[in-house]
């Protein structure tokens, strides 16, 4: 694609005429504005489920910590961190908090000493299998009336946001 | 819709026999859970944001209220803190500081002047004219090689999805 079908591309999308200047958010409008839609549903999506998470004492990061160990071999702390999208310290501390409640261990890889491998104990799953029910109420509450090609179609395109922003490859 | 069309439904979103049972995150797949991805994806937009508004010396609360503020006439703190998806003790600490700034001002209804309404001043459009040409291009950036129907799909998945979550009329 060249650049000036780039240009008439990004033009394309808000129609509205813009004098060559940047569209305001006025003239996109808020609720055409994508990143303020996607902050108001994450934020009340890991609301709910952090208050739901509270009758079982789980915080969030313990949740998504078990639950990307669940469908990952073993992971370090610093792709854990990415995974979970948790601040290192944090997931770091979250893990020291984890160990003791059985729910995963760290290993030393016998290759490199330095890095320690974090996988999920049975203790881990038994702990993630209580709280999956609620959590995958909640994801059904969430696309409830959007069908099967919207949701394929709405997870492509945010495949597509994480490759054009994201730090880390994973 | 019946209630056994709701079931098929939600049973054909994920390809997977679960042989009755929730299908688990490694049979959805962390990859094709897209509150996974919305965390993944809003979190980087954030922080990219708010890595962008320190040469402004400005939050994202900051800019969350003026940018909200540009668009309706005037908004209560309750309002704001549901629009600026901020707590509203912070939205309050926010105000008190913008005001300083003078880029907001409050004023009591006066019909009810229990109620204050916000409003953006010249100052506060100005600053929000400094920024918005960074944000615009992390919006670019966000959905560069995303089309105008894929994007206008998007949103109206996020507005379906809000629906379904939101706690406010808002």
């Amino acid at each position: 694609m060249s650049a000036d079908d780039t240009q008439s591309k990004k033009a394309s999308r808000w129609a509205v005429a813009t004098g060559g200047g940047l569209p305001s958010l006025g003239e996109i409008g808020l609720n055409q504005f994508a990143p303020y839609l996607l902050n108001r549903v994450t934020a009340r999506w890991n609301a709910n489920v952090s208050e739901d998470l509270k009758s079982f004492e789980m915080t969030t990061t313990n949740m998504r910590v078990l639950a990307v160990l669940s469908v990952m071999p073993t992971l370090t702390i610093n792709e854990l961190s990415v995974y979970a999208v948790t601040e290192q310290s944090t997931t770091s501390r979250t893990l020291d908090a984890m160990e003791e409640q059985g729910w995963v261990r760290r290993q030393p890889r016998s290759d490199d000493m330095r890095i320690r491998d974090v996988s999920i104990t049975e203790e881990g799953r038994a702990a993630l299998a209580r709280i999956w029910p609620s959590i995958y109420d909640r994801f059904e509450q969430l696309f409830d009336g959007i069908d099967e090609d919207d949701y394929t179609r709405f997870v492509a395109t945010l495949h597509r946001m994480l490759q054009n922003v994201r730090k880390h490859e994973l």
